[in-house]
């Protein structure tokens, strides 16, 4: 059965309607879901459970579908989205909607079922990074696609059915309505200052300091000003570049280095907490390379989100960011714990 | 303490940030907090471990905040803004942020600790409507703020804290993005066609009738045709009114048979599940009355948002609108279970 995606008249906004596994009352339970017990299908051995690989970093010599990978990419085997069918909008009436064509693939991050980015090697890191990498290129040659999202869920609590380490990609036929909104509010202040606003961002955090989590010579991880979640966090390169897949493979250690050892210090800090992880990158095209600037954006599902939220978009943060970039910076990381007062330790118990 | 609101430089969407009650990573526990055991704060002769209340329905001649009730209002203990202070606005560097003035109110819907909004009698609903009308209408006349929330969470995966039924009330100093976003686009929609594009959407699901859950002469409760989330309810009055608190007070009758009969229809179908409750409303002032049209919004809390629509604001929704509107239509409602075919019954199981 198809997907469908449907356009909210009043703030036009974009629902996928998955039909096809329509969900009745039944199905919603209001205990968790019972774990799927036995068989990870993300494990090496199991590669027949999934549908077939898009691409995998392995052995040379070693065939498709077999073990022996470093990082797998298989299609979802419950796509919100399916590459098939045309573009062409309908009318319901006064409403739109279009085919939910797309494309829903999941990133097999490494054969060891229990690492996590934390804990995976800096090379297996940049290992995942290359994969996004490459899927994205390759995605942006479709003309029916305008986004490619990168985002992980990692704990039940952040929408994770499988423990396995994994991220997910989906590719859309239209820019997602928040992703359309950060690159106009981006656009309007590059068209009052002619400055990049992340370029400007990065300034001040380097200048006032106390948001800074860490930083080497291409990136900062920090504490957003206006962080909507407690020990939300950025990774940014300092250098303007729109998209991720833009940033020279060079780089590419470098994040490596700094996505580990961020995760690292999260996972120290609050205990492995369950988190999504997204890549915010400009849309495919030309019209947003000088004012939209990439990141990784991680945010610890902490506190649950209600009704003041979801009515207003307008967030409330138990924890200021100075002190979350505070602890997460005390925590140190192994590669390269930075300087800290230890009188200023203790005081923070 | 004080709470601080900050901007996002990018969005420009304001964020709460509570200094006052900082939570540090030992706050976070991957568990459910411990049920406070014992004394429900919102229980009849418990009056005194709330704050004073603000105004009461209750029996003539008793005193306040002793029991005897039937609806009362406090100011929330552990508030996110509070109102005192001023609304200047400060620097901090290229940032912007003022001081978090303004109110937040807990509305204690009924005595009873186990009564719901689908349990309690019409006329009990119908007290509670009345309070949030009240409220708002009291808290217009402060110039310092611009909206109000009323809203509701229901369970604990829904953010609720305590159990008993309440509703709570947060006005702010700026009208909140998703709220300025929605006027903005009904805006747009009434400068095109000189048409409320609430009243148009009424008309054509009146038309098409399938995503209908019910009706009366001044209310209609539909699944709207985007619904973002499975179950996804409004309740809309079928006459242009701008703002929940300017409907005559003789259609508050009708609202709440309207209001209490469908969350009895789903909390049938769903089990009791959790919810949020919305209102949207118009802003204060004069600039959205002829294109702004107030609704109650149910979401039942039964799948997680994940990476995916926190990165794009994109949503997936397993169960079409049209699928959740006959299921709440089939589980009828005690007082006015419509006209259903027996032998559609069946084939739905």
């Amino acid at each position: 059965m198809m997907t469908e995606l449907r356009k909210d008249p009043v703030t036009n906004r974009w629902v996928i309607i998955s039909a096809g596994r329509a969900k009745r009352p039944s199905d919603f339970s209001s205990k968790p879901p019972p774990r799927p017990s036995g068989v990870c299908p993300f494990c090496p051995g199991n590669e027949e459970t999934t549908p077939p690989e898009v691409m995998a970093y392995r052995n040379d010599g070693e065939p498709p579908n077999t073990p022996g990978w470093h990082v797998r990419v298989v299609a979802n085997k419950f796509p919100a989205l399916m590459g098939t069918g045309d573009l062409s909008r309908q009318s319901e009436g006064i409403y739109d909607k279009m085919q939910g064509v797309g494309v829903h693939e999941v990133i097999i991050e490494s054969p060891h079922h229990d690492q996590t980015l934390g804990t995976m090697p800096p090379q297996q890191v940049e290992k995942v990074l290359s994969a996004f990498r490459e899927r994205i290129l390759d995605l942006k040659q479709d003309p029916r696609l305008q986004y490619v999202l990168i985002f992980k869920n990692h704990g039940e609590a952040a929408g994770a059915s499988l423990e396995h380490p994994h991220s997910q990609l989906i590719a859309t036929p239209i820019i997602p309505k928040r992703v359309r909104e950060e690159a106009e509010g981006a656009r309007q202040y590059y068209d009052a200052k002619r400055r990049c606003v992340y370029c400007d961002i990065i300034r001040e955090e380097l200048t006032q300091t106390k948001r800074v989590i860490s930083m080497n010579d291409h990136f900062v991880a920090m504490a957003p000003f206006a962080s909507r979640f407690p020990f939300e966090t950025w990774i940014v390169p300092r250098t303007h570049y729109a998209a991720f897949e833009e940033t020279p493979t060079e780089k590419y250690a470098s994040l490596a280095r700094m996505v580990q050892e961020t995760f690292q210090r999260i996972e120290r800090v609050l205990s492995d907490p369950p988190y999504n992880v997204v890549i915010h990158n400009a849309p495919f095209g030309e019209d947003d390379r000088l004012h939209y600037h990439w990141r990784l954006e991680i945010t610890p599902r902490l506190i649950r989100l209600a009704g003041f939220e979801w009515g207003t978009g307008f967030y409330i943060n138990p924890t200021p960011p100075e002190e979350a970039a505070q602890h997460l910076r005390d925590a140190g990381a192994s590669e390269s714990r930075p300087a800290s007062d230890p009188a200023d330790e203790t005081s923070k118990g």
